[in-house]
């Protein structure tokens, strides 16, 4: 089982450095996002900080994607917990309320998938954007982002494009990108609400 | 008093966010470094991490800023636990020993002090590589980068250049820009030692 609240965890690259954010920051009792949950891991370890008390809201277009998002919550015994959304992250807002702590946007293809299936830019943003206005002060996006697949450059420029516009009294945004890696090394950036 | 342990502070900018990876990751008795006191506000939050079992070592060349932080120390009852080290932090591994958790730069020119008395690059490199050096596996760096000042985006270049060469088999490097604020917004590098 994934050790929830594991201090330890090496920031190794984008998808753990965002496990430490919202290890950090999510709350038993939260509400929280998973935007793609593809094979799950994501949708398990929010389920595990928010625990009993909280919800979990994924989203994945694709039908396999929630399947293994299933089986990997009932294997856990987090199931209940949680909201299964086969549809795209763009329609986020008509199953999700206000008030939201985390949303975790892990963005390229299905591991494992078909790597033509990827995230659509235009989608993206329009999921983002829904993202930030239902967060709670305090709360925050991680969105953990490739560049090394077709498409994968735009997707980035988008998001990036996307978050340089928010107004800086309402939100932090951080890139954080890994210095001596590969330009195409996955990268995370994070938009925190502040008021 | 500076609360330690406060997991709310906004991530409003680089020093805010060196504070929560502080914050988060320093436990009492750890061995920790501030590479550059200035005024001590850095030296006290650590002093306050580690505890009454841990141990600081504070450096500045300034003499005005070892006495300012003597002060604020004094003031707040944490002066035992931290060795005040009127030297350049380039003679760093002369002063404190191995295993050290955490070591913090916050580079520049002393607030409120004189701006062309500023951090040397040759210098910062060389205190830079001797922290990398004194770390335990998990220890980290955090260094707090300002290029608006005359010799800043040199200082910044120089202390980039260093983290892109260190291996990333031993090393995990980690730079964070605000994408919402000017190019010339305070920035955070961030070094982790895998093991």
């Amino acid at each position: 089982m994934v050790k929830a609240g594991n201090k330890a965890e090496s920031l190794r690259g984008a998808v753990p450095l965002s496990h430490y954010f919202l290890r950090e920051r999510v709350q038993p009792g939260d509400l929280v996002v998973d935007a793609t949950c593809g094979n799950g891991f994501d949708t398990l370890l929010l389920a595990q900080l928010v625990g009993e008390t909280g919800r979990v809201w994924a989203f994945d277009v694709q039908p396999r994607a929630i399947a293994a998002t299933r089986e990997l919550l009932e294997r856990e015994g987090c199931r209940a917990r949680v909201e299964l959304v086969e549809t795209g992250h763009e329609r986020l807002a008509e199953s999700v309320p206000p008030g939201v702590r985390a949303v975790a946007f892990n963005l390229g293809y299905l591991p494992g998938g078909d790597s033509t299936l990827i995230t659509d830019p235009g989608n993206t943003v329009l999921a983002l954007s829904q993202a930030a206005e239902l967060l709670t002060p305090g709360g925050f996006i991680t969105i953990a982002l490739y560049t090394g697949h077709a498409g994968g450059p735009e997707e980035a420029s988008a998001v990036e494009g996307w978050a340089a516009l928010l107004h800086p009294g309402r939100f932090n945004v951080w890139r954080h990108r890994q210095l001596n890696r590969p330009d195409t090394a996955p990268y995370l950036v994070l938009v925190e609400r502040i008021r």
